[in-house]
């Protein structure tokens, strides 16, 4: 049996990649949802984690009691165990171009990140305004991001990145959220495969049970001070 | 036929993960050497990448005109293509433990990447002691890495971490190399693991051609003036 444990659902964008993935491709898993207080060496969340990941993050699978941490490696763990899901695109070099993308996104876009972090609940187009504005390193990470999609809906004829859904879209979704929250201008083409990302069940069901928690984590609101 | 683009051996950690791998495991290949001068967005560098690697960046593996960039991407992608090699270790549990590790050093560790840039030719004990006092998060990224090595050293009994040589081992020389240049205390048994990995024929390849370039890029010589 898997288990997958994540953080907050308001706020975990990388325990979201491997949570939607897994709903979308109809693999059974229990969750553990364990909350975010702080990320300092004595908080709750980093002494319970601990004792499942050495690297001190989530998300975690963990697989009879073997753990696989961080998200890429999760992702390959199922395309091993579950190779007849399609969690990569079947086409060798499309499934090299989503690994591509997929690493681009783990290591990369962090202007977009440290700007505006993903919350789900929250509505914040005057602050994606100013950090439009100010923020040159925004920007380019999304033109990038408008670059690569735009070129894979057209090159493999939508609705999701490959064709149909894989890895590569739950890797993004929480990108999807953030141009939402923030409303950052995207072309038209952009914006309907955003809407296509939300509406899967998977990330709605993401989506509904983040909208339930009621934790404010200070330190993933630098916009706020209250939900 | 495949073609590995790469950045300036002296200083390119990332350019050294595919190329140490690919020696090692006798897979040919041919290298394109792209120059660092800077990583703005109008330098030569920046300028001779945007055609091959749309992200922008140093290493791609170009396989008959199909491009894969990014290590992460490119190590699975030699792991299909030449999968009788041992890119990853054969044991299914084993090859999810060297993903993990990979990809937390793929977007991990970043105080040591940035306090301790990767510098084949140099010798800078002084600057490794004065970061070792003054970096927390130096001290803390050497001390995940240690106890890392050593729990896979002692499973798999070594020489490499995880019995023979495997795209893990490749991961982390850019790491040895660091420990080196900037004598980072390490003990007795990790110490060990670093010679063996630095005695390599593929690493020693690598390090014998970045001792016979001359650039000194300045955006990665934070501690000299010269060579
Ligand atoms: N590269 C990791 C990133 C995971 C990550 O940064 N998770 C955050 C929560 S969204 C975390 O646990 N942070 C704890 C910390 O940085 O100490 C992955 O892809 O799984
Ligand atoms: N995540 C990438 C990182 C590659 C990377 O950062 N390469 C550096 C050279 S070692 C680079 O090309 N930097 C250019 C830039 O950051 O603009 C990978 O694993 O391939």
């Amino acid at each position: 049996m898997l288990t997958l444990y994540i953080g907050n659902k308001n706020y975990s964008s990388w325990s979201m990649r491997p949570w939607v993935l897994m709903k979308q491709l109809q693999i059974p898993f229990t969750e553990t949802m364990v909350r975010f207080d702080s990320f300092e060496g004595q908080s709750a969340f980093k002494q319970a984690i601990a004792g499942v990941n050495p690297a001190g993050k989530v998300p975690v699978l963990v697989d009879e009691g073997f753990a696989v941490w961080d998200t890429l490696a999760i992702v390959e763990y199922l395309a091993e165990r579950f190779a007849d899901r399609g969690v990569w695109p079947q086409e060798p070099q499309a499934r090299a171009r989503a690994r591509s993308v997929c690493a681009e996104m783990h290591s990369g876009f962090s202007a977009l990140r440290s700007n505006c972090p993903m919350n789900v609940e929250a509505s914040l187009p005057e602050v994606g305004a100013r950090v439009w504005r100010e923020q040159a390193g925004v920007r380019a990470d999304v033109e990038r991001i408008v670059s690569m999609w735009s070129g894979l809906l057209q090159q493999w004829g939508g609705p999701m990145l490959f064709g149909r859904f894989s890895a590569a879209d739950a890797y993004f979704a929480p990108v999807c959220l953030r141009l939402k929250t923030y409303a950052l201008p995207v072309p038209a083409e952009i914006a309907a495969y955003v809407e296509q990302v939300l509406a899967l069940p998977g990330v709605k069901a993401w989506n509904d049970e983040a909208l339930k928690e009621h934790d404010f984590i200070p330190f993933d609101e630098p916009y706020r001070t209250a939900r």
